[in-house]
């Protein structure tokens, strides 16, 4: 793991950078919000969906210094769901990444409100995709149908909705995989296709990155599951209200860590199947499925 | 007032048309987030804003009907936002427009979600633009830009903050400006400016709709005031916590009663002004100036 994380540190390091610039600064008023705005979404994460949106694009040949804005675009998405995952009323988390919650810091209402403004400016973002990095209109609205439909109430705001709506019971297979399809694989879905469309993908190119993003977020998913089981908590953060209740369906519970195991495995063969007709260019989507497996390790 | 609401009763219940349209129905599942989103953005609010959007649109010379989907758009951003003000952690109203707010009905969590839905599925209607109105996409980016940029951080979320900053203590009369012009300014000029676009404007007549967005937001604020200092608590809805602490600064404490009349129907003298250039095509955007200043009587 340590490998990849090094080979693609000059690109993490690019990313950094991107949220920092795009971010408004900390002095901008009202200083309050921006803090907490930055606070949640720079010097933290792994950057996954930044760079499956620069993989999808390099996949099929295009600039990846195009993809700038949709990589920053997305990791403010995921920085705002994790604000407010950790909001009181939704998994009450007091810490993420190892430090205090948005919440914590800032108080509710700002973190409610960073969250909002975080889920904004990636539009906003977006919306200057053609100046500041000559996409055409055209893909830029394709772009922003993309982010907006896996972000919303039938992608991710819908999984976690009924995340939280199961948090009491004890939800069949059937829901738990739409928790976890729509939870964290609709903006997946959302980063790699919108990469894609930056990239010029075709629709046959378009529809192997949409097969590499279903088992991307699947394989995501059960290694999340094992490591959850392994109590690997170091990698994964603290479990969220809905993994500690009693009856929670994992992948390890259904099927034994072995079999689990197995299939992460079969599902990162089926990103690399899905891959196969892309050249050297797709190395980065092909490692990023590897780099998902090996967390389990 | 009756008059203008009587007049235009055909426009208002197509906007009730386009928002049932265009929300996804009660039975798309997860269901309860649709039901808390259908709940607080369909069947009430006066649709000010959807009204602008149309208004801008047909002032200059554009077919109304490209307007739907970011009239759709603009109530959606309006109803998010009032219900996460709604929230406890916020301004903590358990009513709205004399119904339980959505954290009520809904719970606090679905209440988060449902508004981050709404915020998030106005820009996935604004990506349909091109394809179900047949805007152009360079048209629909710029339009995107002028939601985002009036919702975001530097916008309508920006002066929600800096209220809840200063619930605690008296603030200033510039940091009151800046709430106001924000909180709900901001939206007022997006909906105008987003309407103007769609109807073609040159760049002198974005000039003259944004000269009106401003007088239009400062007339609506001013009398928001004075209903709130004569009691007119019906038209108004209940007043927020901000409204019932002591020592807020209003304009009729600021100036008087019978003075900030005099400035509203000023405000509303300037609306009219830049509307001079445009034909009896302005009609609309002329109406709901004085609409707005009538609300005081």
């Amino acid at each position: 793991m340590k490998d990849f994380l090094q080979e693609w540190a000059s690109v993490l390091s690019e990313i950094e950078q991107i949220l920092e610039q795009v971010l408004p600064s900390a002095d901008t008023y009202p200083q309050v919000l921006h803090k907490a705005m930055r606070y949640s979404t720079l010097g933290g994460g792994k950057r996954l969906r930044a760079l499956l949106v620069m993989g999808a694009c390099a996949a099929v040949g295009g600039d990846v210094r195009q993809t700038a804005g949709l990589a920053a675009a997305v990791e403010m998405i995921h920085a705002y769901s994790l604000i407010h995952d950790d909001l009181p009323c939704m998994d009450d988390d007091d810490f993420r990444r190892g430090k205090p919650s948005n919440h914590i810091v800032y108080g509710e209402a700002i973190a409610v409100l960073a969250g909002d403004a975080l889920l904004t400016e990636a539009f906003a973002e977006l919306a200057r995709l053609p100046e500041k990095y000559g996409v055409s209109p055209e893909v830029t609205v394709r772009v922003v149908g993309e982010l907006a439909s896996g972000a919303g109430s039938r992608g991710m705001v819908g999984g976690q909705a009924v995340d939280i709506l199961s948090a009491d019971g004890a939800p069949d297979e059937e829901t738990l995989r739409y928790i976890h399809s729509h939870k964290t694989g609709s903006l997946f879905r959302a980063a790699l296709r919108g990469g894609a469309l930056l990239g010029g993908a075709n629709q046959e190119e378009l529809e192997m990155i949409t097969r590499y993003a279903e088992y991307f977020g699947l394989a995501f998913q059960i290694t999340d599951d094992i490591l959850d089981e392994v109590g690997d908590a170091e990698q994964l953060g603290k479990p969220t209200r809905s993994d500690q209740r009693s009856g929670k369906q994992t992948y390890p519970r259904l099927y034994g860590l072995e079999q689990s195991r197995q299939m992460a495995e079969e599902c990162v063969e089926h990103c690399l199947g899905a891959l196969e007709r892309f050249s050297e260019r797709a190395r980065l989507l092909r490692e990023l499925a590897v780099f998902v497996l090996q967390r389990s390790h």
